[in-house]
């Protein structure tokens, strides 16, 4: 893949850029000839949906997904009904802004029973697919690194997120890959090509060594110890060839100027992705 | 089991009392009836390998592991073999403070390249496996949480730490299961009864929400989410019925007088475990 190709899979994830509002990250996207955006709820919410999508629209950008749905586990039938009506209201956010793809977050136990934490993921997911559907909207699970099996998802591996993705049509339900939360995992190649046809999204960033915070402490590519580019080859030998989300979340990088960040994204990502 | 027989089972590992030194922590044990110890080479190393075993062998504890060999990943051959010199010594160290297991903390990868690091690990094991065949000294992988994965363990899960366990007898290479290190695997359970007859320690501890250190964030046991009593059901259904390893790494603890800080663990260890 050229250069040029390859950049122009890029695409930013809001997260990444913190310090912008949604207005200041399409306008920063566009003058940096950045083609695409991955969007968060909370910065939609705070500019408001409609305008939001007014914006997106007038852009040109294309949203490669919306995230978050999930945190489907809750101690009661229902608050889980409650979190399913989240979910749902995100599906619609989802088809307002344009994407086909929501990205599951998929929460963490309420208590110290992870398997029934895992039961309520799985349960939730089956109760969002026809709604989902409707929409046409493709649920993504992604699987958090094990380190946040304890406050933000009981998913932590892509067999986990395997196996439930296969129980629904490739068109419903898929994973999404990405290497921070992955690369550690010794069934890594065997779980990405088990994914075949079913990888929704591809997301990079770095693991810097020492991680300089559990949440707020992931690298810019190049800097850490992931083998990126291995496992974007594995990525598209399972058939995935879409946008490519730069998700760094990263308090230093939120301190500093966006437009200078996403200079940085765009040189560090033909480099090392 | 009763409580009496359960806290018979505790044994300190050292680091949880960091503060200590090993003369400090073999009185402190005498003084609240604790009867096993975990040894850590850089307190013995302090104190002196001739001096410990001496306070150690006056003072009638059972000594239930050396922590730590391992570390066997390098860039050059020449290096790995200084690596495997230290394991030697690691070896013979465990002979001569009596115990028969001496725990591997297997290492992190030089580079990126970290299916080459899992196989310097192997081979590592291997070639230490005679000699320590030769001390009565049993090897024990303990696979360490993924979050270690890139600055102290390319070995991640016990599914991995069995899979080379397997390649000796039970009597020269076993795994220890550290609940903080497997809590959140999805395997948990099935691994632990594929390791029936090689668990070669039991090791708690709890893992708090949110961690307040990636290295030294661990909780006291019952604070945090694990599921520590079923754990270790579980690992006494596959055979294991020895010491119980208190290995808490936190600094707030170091920062408390080391008596204190015993009896807390005996209550929760009684409570909890």
């Amino acid at each position: 893949m050229t250069k040029t190709a390859l950049v122009n899979r890029l695409s930013l994830n809001q997260i990444t850029i913190e310090q912008w509002s949604l207005e200041e990250a399409v306008r920063g996207c566009e003058e940096a000839e950045v083609g695409r955006i991955a969007l968060w709820r909370h910065k939609v919410e705070k500019t408001g949906l409609q305008v939001s999508r007014n914006i997106i629209r007038d852009s040109g950008l294309h949203v490669s997904s919306l995230c978050r749905g999930g945190m489907f586990p809750a101690p009661t039938a229902a608050e889980r009904e409650r979190r399913l009506d989240d979910n749902r209201r995100a599906v619609e956010e989802a088809a307002e802004l344009g994407t086909d793809t929501l990205v599951l977050v998929c929460g963490p136990g309420p208590d110290r029973d992870i398997d029934m934490a895992r039961k309520h993921v799985e349960e939730g997911i089956a109760k969002l697919v026809p709604f989902a559907r409707s929409y046409g909207i493709k649920l993504g699970i992604e699987p958090l690194h094990p380190m946040y099996a304890a406050d933000r998802s009981v998913i932590s591996t892509l067999n986990q997120a395997n196996t439930i993705a296969e129980q629904f049509l490739p068109e419903e339900v898929g994973v999404i890959v990405d290497v921070f939360h992955v690369w550690w995992d010794p069934e890594l190649y065997q779980q990405i090509a088990r994914a075949s046809g079913r990888v929704l999204g591809f997301h990079v960033s770095d693991w810097v060594v020492p991680v300089p915070d559990m949440f707020k402490g992931r690298g810019m590519m190049g800097d850490g110890v992931i083998e990126i580019n291995r496992i974007r080859n594995a990525v598209e030998a399972a058939g995935y060839h879409g946008p490519i989300e730069v998700e760094i979340i990263n308090q230093a990088i939120w301190d500093r100027p966006g437009e200078e960040v996403l200079e940085e994204i765009k040189a560090s990502f033909v480099k090392h992705v």
